[in-house]
């Protein structure tokens, strides 16, 4: 078998078989393949595609280039979730805990923040001593005594991947739903849960721009993980604007912390517990109905809040931080943005925002710059909100007072204000299972 | 300006200017864009191709990226001539000659074979002493004095062709008609002739298997010569089977005399004589009616002839080895190949006749490989004749009894014999101006 053969016959529109995707990925991992046949597979593969079949494939491939965690020696059905990333997306912290309330256990390992905004790891890091560097023996001995654990990645998962990655990034062919469900689901497959609910984003802040796209991809990932023996849900919910009012590394933690207190935005709250439904649903708990009252429960009865702090404690961090989120970094400079004129908010870009908090300070532009915990932006007004000239729309957070005007510029051409009244979306917009 | 920018904006359909395929080129050539970009973007090009314009920008970038030959100080209109390659096809050694004993100067840098069977420079140093390897000085006193001097590539000419061009070869980006256009027409027009005549071979043993990618290879190709301020036709011509009766490389010289002695086979004078016309057309001699008359008379006069010997001579070769073609190498084994049963030849596939005279010696399977100037394959018959069962088809030529088995085994598969009348096909398949 020759890589180049591979190239030609993706090219031509063939479709390749398990062993000749093994080959390529094995090869391109040991470095036997090199950079410039890999990238012209790869963008073969972005014009002709791949099928579910070679998809699953693929995903097996990476999967089995690195490290496997083996969960199995925690009882219980354990469920994981993976979003394919937002603004203000702080879901993770909300419904992690209120899964392991309910005694399903949560090994959750998250990512970085690779785009404008902190990853759930970042935002963990704002809690006064919390540490997401656990050692696999440490998260596995944390979920079996508490039900939950949330770590940065352990051990060499899907090296492949990153390697596969770091390449697609600099050649063009990222924005292949093949390669980026195949990315997606060898780290979760690897991460060694029994089922996955994903969190497909849609919308002007999210990968997939329109629905459509999202459901393909959702389609696809579900197919994997059920090709893979898991139980696999997927939602489709919004990501047109920023999800909750916060975005920023301690703020999105206050507000995570406020949903578990019965409390923090609409959309935020809606959002995961549908989530959390559907995490208790895929680990056997019973029908929708029943799952989506377990939620609620965890919430009003305040256990989920409890099992934060538990897990907050077990992984070094200072609880108190929690029971009091004014406890957290807060910003030495918060800078109110008003209205122009009145009306009602029609659009806030979430990309855009999530521009405007990096400049801040929330995110890293580069793979070596250091977060600003305190630092993100604070949205008192959300879109169809009624807003009358003058008053606040958003509160700009940073320790470094140079960073405002950066971010208010690209501020302005995120938010819109409307004469007209305006339509609230629908958060939901799909389920595919 | 960065190099996956513009990967992307040809991967999404978009047509790059002057300045962007240049900064591509350059970097490239540099090696300030790496391979792995390059291969992402020439498969991108593969998709979605290059318009004339971007053809042309490519090729002017690939031509400005190294040495440039500047034949200003050989009085006249210089002509080149090029042919896409094929079994057989020794008609420079056939043309050069009767142009130059025209009066058109010709300076012809020729390579060597890449394919199965050696190129002209190969064929060339078949004769006893012939140098190839002109000095740029030597290149031009020769054509100044002479009118006529073949040799192998004098200079860094398009470096950027040389090293897209060993990328496009492992990186399955070898067959579009851009970067094939743009490869043959950047050495072509560093090479500094005036005026180019290209020989585009279509059928079983060429690159474009079809007349129509024939022809759209030409305009294209055309269009870059005019582009550049040179003369430029482009005739269609077949190579279904091989051209002539003899493949190898001192067979070739030998029967290339033979046409300039007035005998030789049919299908190779008639080629000649069109691309020999269609020369002297461009460099101004004439109608095309004149011009045949003055390329026939040049072979009935033997002035065609005389000018070979006389370039032979002054390139070091022993002109007697023309004057007597039974003092060109000749080889220790010649095995005859026989028709199984009566008929008529029906098919001689050009590609796999290159193999079996590869595998007797004449060309080479690895960069490296020695040719051996006596080896290869004289069809003794063509394409419509008849033959009776027993009959001499082929007569195997080689310096290694051993090959000639091996040789035989591929043989059998090009070959095939009819019982039906086959009907002579044309040569000459279409003119593009």
């Amino acid at each position: 078998m020759f890589a180049l053969d591979l190239i030609i016959k993706k090219r031509d529109g063939g479709k390749l078989n398990r062993e000749e995707i093994k080959y390529f990925v094995d090869g391109y991992t040991k470095g036997e393949i090199p950079d410039y046949q890999a990238s012209a597979f790869l963008m073969a593969v972005f014009f002709n595609g791949m099928d579910t079949d070679e998809t699953l494939w693929l995903t097996e491939a990476m999967l089995h280039s690195g490290d496997m965690i083996d969960l199995s020696c925690i009882p219980g059905i354990k469920v994981d979730k993976h979003s394919t990333g937002g603004v203000g997306d702080k879901t993770t912290l909300v419904i992690a805990p209120i899964v392991a309330s309910c005694g399903v256990p949560v090994a959750k390992m998250s990512g970085r923040g690779l785009g404008h905004t902190g990853g759930t790891i970042d935002k963990l890091e704002s809690i006064p001593g919390f540490r997401t560097g656990l050692s696999p023996e440490e998260f596995i001995s944390n979920v079996k005594d508490i039900g939950i654990a949330v770590t940065g990645q352990t051990g060499n998962l899907a090296p492949a991947d990153k390697k596969l990655y770091a390449l697609r990034d600099v050649t063009g062919t990222v924005e292949n739903l093949s390669l980026i469900a195949a990315s997606i689901m060898s780290k979760k497959l690897a991460s060694g849960s029994d089922a996955i609910v994903l969190d497909v984003k849609t919308g002007s802040g999210a990968f997939m721009k329109t629905v459509e796209k999202a459901e393909k991809l959702a389609r696809l990932m579900v197919d994997i993980g059920r090709g893979a023996g898991k139980r696999t849900v997927a939602l489709i919910t919004d990501m047109d604007r920023p999800l909750g009012n916060n975005i920023g590394n301690a703020l999105e933690v206050s507000e995570a912390v406020d949903i578990l207190n019965g409390k923090g935005p609409d959309d935020l709250r809606e959002v995961s517990i549908e989530l959390a439904t559907n995490m208790l649903f895929v680990a056997g708990k019973g029908d929708n109905e029943f799952c989506r009252t377990l939620a609620v429960e965890a919430i009003e009865k305040r256990t989920a809040l409890n099992k934060l702090m538990e897990m907050v404690e077990r992984q070094g961090g200072d609880p108190k931080a929690i029971e009091n989120t004014s406890r957290l970094p807060s910003a030495q400079f918060k800078a109110e943005w008003r209205a122009e004129k009145s009306g009602y908010i029609e659009k806030m870009h979430a990309e855009k925002l999530g521009i405007a908090s990096m400049i801040l300070g929330a995110g890293r532009k580069d793979k070596d710059d250091v977060i600003d915990p305190s630092a993100g932006i604070e949205l008192v007004k959300k879109p169809s909100d009624k807003v009358e000239a003058g008053e606040t729309i958003a509160i700009l957070h940073t320790s470094d007072e140079n960073r405002i005007s950066g971010a208010v510029s690209v501020l302005k051409t995120a938010i819109s204000v409307s004469s007209n009244p305006v339509q609230r979306q629908p958060l939901i917009l799909g389920k595919v299972q």
